[in-house]
């Protein structure tokens, strides 16, 4: 019985190695085309920076490390067909650039996804790149390295943006954020939004919102950019305008695709071809709080999926299942934590649901112990039932709170449920009673209070 | 309509702000021992090192700042008599001595816990301390001001007992903590106790389990201790062995008192007497996990309890319902971090609960962010149901996973639950698949298997 995995980064090693230790009668078999598999993508801002030393520590397992237990990793390979009613592969072979076909009994797709292409005039330029694989960092490290850029140009104020800012920073170098957007981080609150912008221009990064970049200028190497019709210096631009699915191969293959724009599975991630599973960015799941198809491609989301196509393929069976999402995510920038889970207010209301919300400034230590810090949390639910919406944290223990909320929200708790919630509490951890208990006692007033 | 509230620490205090809050009309008196109301006794080891700067700073709010809010609270009064036929108290100003009458429509008993008394001969020596009130903190700075000693023995090796003793050697004395079980914090299992008492012994504190303090000896100063029949020297003694609930009065008024010994209420607070509610360290609760009767004395507890008492008493209505404790609880013993959550495995043992454990050892941030340390976690769940039972964590991050272990335990998620659970990561906040979900990945495992 031979498993071949289309893609070799999280969920598809994942996937492997589940597989493996399910079945260990498998043939086994992980085509990847990026030179590495098990690439930790969340880290490569910080290699930039230095912040993280030394590009082979982002490489979780080499093909040495699979091929030692029992799983073949071919890297710079691309399948480029996919034939399931013959369960039949193309695929080249990036080295030689020559094509052979294989077959399988089981097929994993884990195709990830890529950068959304900036289409913006001089995008071919020299310095200008996106940071979606570790040779992109590459890439990046070799023109910092040979043309010691000190203006750079970062687009878009998602996740990746914002990070990429901080860590070009740490470097040095003079930063302009440009969004197009009114604000950073969408998927927060506008007033959330605000305090990020607010911590980005204190740590001198210029944040310009609501801006367009509408050209790259250089003669062969970028040297300046166009925003909203004035001229930026730029000798380095990295964009993370957002990624898309990667599902060419699957499309191809005439799998069904989901209303997201991403591969369809059902919850044991089966596709819609035969004897086919996905798991990963690739993959549409679905948003447990309003029920309506999701696509969020994150590496723990996609570490999990992993682990339940893996399961299931490596089976034959409809053993695991995987549940969908909350949209939980975090990020630092600079001191600051942001944390999210569930839905923002505007998401709640665009939702067609009936929100209330309440946040709150508290500390993130007892008020008399050292080193207390400042750290907001607002909280969502659902008028009527009271039911938790969502959540979103900012400050110090941030993560804490976004997955105290994270775990209430896979509970199905309610704002009332959260008032008692019997949490730890010791001055060194947080106030005596939690931001979270803190907050769920404002919004349970507002909740049973008629609106103004 | 008179409210009456006996004690003004945790549960009095928050009771009496919440009774404000809820009916503006009602006049409120608040009766304090000693001589602050509003203390926070949970930071009181960390006033003796000065890691907490002056007294001053855990006082949360003084009379004259209840007074502001309508709430008047006096202290250095106890109220002495309680007779619920006629609504009446006998109260003594412990300034002069003087008793006098008060009456009340409504009686919240807030009278917490006291120390355990320390049956050993030698006890009343002077240098041999209780630390339960800020009184307490007074004495023992007021002892090591004037006699400078360079050894302490702390008695106890519960909270309490292994804050101090981190505390005391900040200070650069030396410290032998004894303990009468074969363990210190026997509210964790056996394996996470050792790690602790390592770490102790790591910053220095000789730690002598399974010992017994005999006896004290000094010429009016403590100068010694006889410890398991060895002369330990000790010219300062800090005793934490365990606090019981505080219920003369509420005994001497006919209250029922619960199998735990504290004080019996329905889920609404409201005691056996007509028109008297209790709150905090004084009342027995639940278990919500056994479903027992539960005494868990702890600051965030009171407070939340005192909310609920406070909401009712103030209404004369059953608004608002407590619903019980998990146990939770968290403590810091220098760098180290414990946190529990739910039962033990040696606990859930003893409760006759089929129990399975998976103990996982992690990082607390990706591995290769810098600054990562190791955690442990281990969960408790039930076999069959795979239901949590509870959880254990050690080291950096283990307040956020007990706060997401607790979370999951309120809204009685199972292993299976946990697995897939939708949590913020980023390299800078764990590792990809928090410890909770790696945990449960191999409890899962075990839950599935027959044991062996």
């Amino acid at each position: 019985m031979r498993l071949v995995v289309v893609g070799g980064v999280a969920a598809g090693t994942k996937a492997a190695a589940r597989a493996r230790r399910v079945n260990p009668h498998l043939k086994i078999v992980v085509y990847q085309e990026e030179p590495e598999p098990s690439i930790s993508e969340c880290g490569l801002p910080y290699l930039l920076s230095g912040t993280v030393e030394g590009r082979r520590r982002l490489v979780a397992r080499t093909p040495q490390e699979f091929a030692r237990s029992g799983i073949r990793v071919l890297v710079r390979h691309r399948v480029e067909e996919l034939e399931p009613d013959r369960k039949r592969l193309v695929v080249r072979d990036l080295f030689t650039g020559a094509t052979f076909e294989d077959r399988y009994d089981r097929l994993i797709l884990a195709t990830g996804a890529r950068a959304k292409p900036l289409a913006v005039e001089g995008s071919h330029l020299e310095g200008v790149f996106n940071l979606r694989f570790l040779t992109d960092a590459d890439r990046i490290l070799d023109h910092l390295r040979r043309h010691r850029p000190s203006r750079a140009l970062v687009v878009g104020g998602g996740y990746v943006g914002l990070e990429v800012a901080e860590n070009l920073r740490l470097l040095g170098m003079e930063v302009t954020l440009v969004q197009r957007p009114e604000r950073v981080a969408t998927a927060y609150d506008p007033e959330i939004s605000r305090r990020i912008e607010d911590h980005l221009r204190e740590h001198g990064v210029e944040v310009r919102t609501s801006a367009e970049v509408e050209e790259f200028r250089g003669a062969g190497r970028v040297r300046e950019a166009l925003v909203s019709g004035e001229r930026v210096r730029a000798e380095l631009v990295v964009a993370g305008v957002g990624i898309e699915p990667e599902t060419t191969l699957a499309r191809r293959a005439g799998a069904r695709i989901g209303t997201t724009g991403a591969v369809w599975t059902d919850r044991h991630q089966r596709t819609s071809l035969p004897e086919v599973w996905a798991a990963g960015d690739c993959v549409q799941t679905r948003n447990r709080i309003t029920g309506e198809p999701a696509w969020v491609p994150l590496g723990d989301t996609a570490n999990q999926m992993g682990r339940v196509a893996g399961t299931n393929a490596a089976l034959g069976e409809d053993v695991e299942e995987f549940p969908g999402v909350l949209g939980t995510g975090i990020f630092k920038v600079f001191d600051l934590a942001a944390g999210k889970t569930g839905l923002s207010e505007q998401e709640a209301k665009r939702a067609g649901l009936e929100a209330v919300a309440a946040g709150i400034e508290s500390r993130s230590r007892a008020g008399y112990y050292p080193g207390a810090g400042r750290v907001l949390l607002k909280l969502v639910a659902e008028k009527g039932s009271g039911r938790l919406l969502g959540a979103q944290a900012l400050g110090p223990g941030a993560d804490k709170l976004t997955d105290v909320c994270a775990t209430a929200l896979w509970g199905g708790l309610s704002c009332s449920d959260l008032v008692n919630l019997d949490l730890a509490y010791a001055p060194p951890y947080g106030p005596v009673l939690s931001p979270v208990i803190q907050a769920a006692t404002v919004l349970q007033r507002r909740l049973s209070q008629p609106p103004k």
